[in-house]
């Protein structure tokens, strides 16, 4: 059994399917060559079919021109050159298949390398690649392959990337991984696909073998390998119970969120673009509380034009179907990077040139996506806010700048909503602390956890020496997200929190309580914090907040809070 | 006239000295061989007595092993293989020296660097460094050397390195540098020097030749270049009148900081080891409000032992003659690196593994220190404080580790004072915002501005492109020294200060209206800022602080304090 950290709820028991590179080691041996040959035009032949199988699964998501590689690949793997070198080694030199493939490549490797030619170094990538492969299928290993998955399998890695799980189907029915947190790209592309996801697991890769039964327990954040038949039927009934549970919270896709003595809020869902939209409606969301605009840029080869731009905002606004899209502008720099732009060398990146720094330096990128928000503005109800705002000159800055390009596009007899708010994250400290005064000029604040919490606790939640900072539930992260709520409503003005501790079961309390008025999250958490929030007295929870502001540590006032909701 | 900041106050007239390494520019020319040989051993004399000048003056300073590469260097001029391979070129080839020079010193420095070997290496960097001063004295070129400055000068440079201001000597009469700004290690060198500075100039290098006359205004933070007669007599009496007030200053030396209502704080020096104990007491210093304990790491190329740290701390107690001296725990990583230890590859150093969270990770370091303070406790007022705390927690654990190692020495019989006071640096927002429940176990507050104000505004302030984010007068910084101050009041504790701002013309008033205790500052501003204090009302400023709190940036701020002193 495994602790993880469960990072997207839900129970599956499955077959593990290791994501991981298999090890290579050649072993030089006398051999018959007449049986080396045969091995070797075998497993050359598997490699061959192994790659068109890469090729076709693939066409479903690559486009032709990324496709061209693996008929590179295939090029290489029918070389007769390089299946005759390795062939004619085996019979003069008597030595085994996979030593001769070894040897043979890593001359032509060096030899490619070696030429000061980006053509030639390509190849010596081919080469790799290929014999890679063909060791493998020499050595018996298996090259794990996520698009070929077609049984109902959990996937055990060390860490996801994005293309990774860019590759994931319907048979994969969740996800253990070594590393990460809840806030970390896996966890929330498992959110995003409901799937559970346990995290964090340390050192899985050697404690669960490939083929291996698995139960995952991502409610409390467990692993069970080859678990025995009394665990199994234990675990289907968790299952079963939860899924049922899931079922029932089905009822409240159209129910308000409201407290019990009639305070009502609202739920909204974090979105990475257009293919989200379904997910937050089918969830009951009442609005999209954060669209992530990056994605647009990251995704794209090119800074995304003010028509295409527009395109994506339109699509979403008119998918939210009238209900409000809060979009942030674009939040780029720290960790995320855009291949056709270069950002300064800086020490420290996240203390750094990004977010609305970079904006409001480079005006040109800044209002061409302002434009196209304010285009898109009349396809349903559009709030904009601006990342990393510090002070309030950079507020009045961007709003300027926003004013200016809605006064050109009038101009231009362009249509453009008379209802836009404008409004920020708070995300800095400065600004938590200053809300008040921000709140004159804002017309709303959105509390953006992950980067304040950072922040607040001067600790990189990437940095695995400091992670034990990244506490929401310290009292000085809920101070703050006090004076935010405060600040906005002695204006009268709302105040919506996007970040991942808006849907977490035992902050949402507490959030109540301290009066803030819009939840943003996950999609998938929306009805759970739906159910929470309306089984809750908003008067209580006031009482709870102040108590658990006057506490000392997180872990005091994350007791207290459970303590509390026990009762 | 450029413009700069004044990083360091005072107004000089003198020549300027360009600390900048000449360009070398090789041309290959026909040359009479033996009007090219006589200027070349010329050169190569001028070359040795060169060498030799610099290592005399270096060995005030350098130790017989650091000298050394001086001598690998004078070995290199005189060897006569080298001299003997230049001469037969200028003769064969009938070319110019310095391109004689130049092509067997880059054979003979590509043949060595080609070996695989530490002693070769070297001598290929021998080679560079002597065969460069040889291409300069061919070429008329001036190597800027500050040890050999003999008449009053200005340095302009780009930046000055800690090397080189270790080398400054009496006739440097100050200096203006390109970059930098208050906080920047040139700018605290020059005050520990008490010479005029004017860092941020900019383009400084490319408007001033060596030897232009300078007047440097580093009160109003102006380069005045190649000034007119008028100007340098406004100037010298502009000189006159500082001195003049810094002299007049000096009655203040042993005079309370009392406001006019008579409510009495502390101002204290910050320090960086027993060199700087003088000047605190000369300039009326009331104690030590920050011993930066990091420079005895930095400077040793082991961590120091426990008898080396106890006679360090020993010296600055009793230097400081029973005065109070805050000794700040280890404050290391972020910019602040060893050369004995490695740290973690982290991609925010600033928000990571350093100060507190190594010491607490590893103790036996922070054991070390700990037990040296104590020991040390019994020869003055000792205040030991932890920097980066962010949690209660980690100010528990680390004090438990404190109470551990003192009555570890007490049953070993060894002597430890009953006074000594423990206390953290509020520099992490977090602390700030809780700072009434830290309270209750800190014995004091010392705020750290410089680290507060970059992780309150979330941006490094040695970052170029978010640099004007770093806002001492915010008013969301002045609400988090509040709260600072507030709390530690509510608990009976004491609040201090011991970033650049303390002493500041405009921060002083406010600091002390929202209740301040101690200011600590460079020694250098301590006479300054007593004057300013003593000329204040405590309950005036409590109405100025309390308005500035209510302002919206830092520039509306800074306008108020000074429109209302002006009254």
């Amino acid at each position: 059994m495994l602790k993880g950290i469960a990072a997207s709820a839900g129970i599956s028991i499955a077959k593990a399917y290791k994501l991981e590179s298999p090890k290579v080691e050649i072993v030089k041996k006398e051999g018959d060559p007449a049986v080396e040959v045969e091995k070797f035009n075998a497993a050359l032949e598997k490699t061959k079919k192994d790659i068109e199988g890469v090729k076709e699964r693939a066409a479903k998501r690559l486009s032709e021109e990324e496709l061209a590689v693996f008929d590179a690949h295939l090029m290489m793997a029918g070389d007769p050159e390089f299946a005759g070198q390795i062939t004619s080694m085996i019979e003069n030199d008597k030595v085994n298949a996979e030593y001769a493939a070894d040897t043979v490549a890593t001359q032509m490797i060096t030899m490619f390398e070696s030429m000061d030619n980006d053509y030639f170094r390509e190849r010596a990538a081919d080469i790799k690649d290929v014999t890679f492969r063909l060791k493998c299928n020499l050595l018996g290993l298996t090259i794990p392959d996520l698009t070929a998955i077609d049984e109902d399998s959990i996937i055990v890695a060390y860490d996801l990337t994005p293309s990774d799980t860019a590759q994931l189907n319907e048979y994969v029915k969740g996800f253990a991984t070594s590393i990460g947190g809840k806030t970390s790209h896996s966890a929330i592309m498992a959110n995003s696909l409901e799937i559970p996801a346990v995290v964090g697991c340390g050192d899985i890769l050697s404690q669960v073998s490939h083929g291996d039964t698995l139960v995952l327990d991502a409610v409390d954040g467990v692993v069970i390998v080859n678990p025995d038949e009394a665990t199994v039927k234990e675990y289907e009934a968790k299952a079963k119970a939860f899924a049922e549970e899931k079922e029932a919270l089905k009822v409240l896709v159209n129910a308000k969120s409201i407290s019990t003595d009639g305070h009502e809020v609202e739920l909204a869902g974090n979105i990475g673009g257009i293919k989200d939209v379904e997910g937050v409606l089918k969830n009951g969301g009442e609005g999209v509380g954060l669209f992530r605009t990056e994605f647009l840029y990251m995704d794209s080869d090119h800074f995304p034009t003010e028509d295409e731009q527009f395109e994506a905002y339109k699509a979403v606004l008119e998918g939210m179907g009238g209900k409000k899209v809060v979009v942030r502008t674009l939040d780029i720099g720290g960790d995320k990077k855009l291949k056709y732009f270069t950002f300064p060398e800086e020490m420290n990146p996240f203390l750094g040139y990004r977010a609305i720094r970079l904006c409001l330096d480079r005006t040109d990128i800044f209002r061409t996506q302002l434009r196209a928000l304010i285009r898109a503005s009349v396809y349903g109800k559009l709030c904009i806010m601006f990342p990393m705002i510090a002070t309030v000159q950079e507020f009045c800055d961007a709003k300027a700048i926003y004013e200016e390009e809605k006064a050109n596009l009038i101009k231009e007899g362009v249509a453009v909503a008379d209802n836009i708010e404008v409004g920020m994250m708070v995300e800095i400290p400065a600004a938590a602390v200053l809300a008040d005064q921000f709140a004159k000029y804002a017309d709303f604040f959105s509390i953006g956890t992950n980067d304040l919490i950072q922040y607040s606790m001067a600790a990189d939640r990437m940095s695995e020496h400091v992670s034990y900072l990244y506490q929401p539930y310290n009292p000085a992260v809920l101070r703050l997200v006090k004076m935010t709520i405060d600040g906005a409503h002695k204006e009268g003005k709302w105040a919506g929190m996007c970040g991942a501790m808006a849907g977490e079961e035992y902050a949402a309390p507490i959030l109540l309580g301290l009066g803030l008025d819009e939840f943003s999250m996950s999609a998938t958490q929306i009805l759970k914090a739906r159910k929470i929030i309306n089984s809750l007295s908003k008067k209580e929870m006031e009482e709870v907040a102040a108590e658990a502001l006057n506490k000392q540590t997180a872990d005091e006032v994350l007791a207290f809070v459970k303590e509390k909701l026990a009762k």
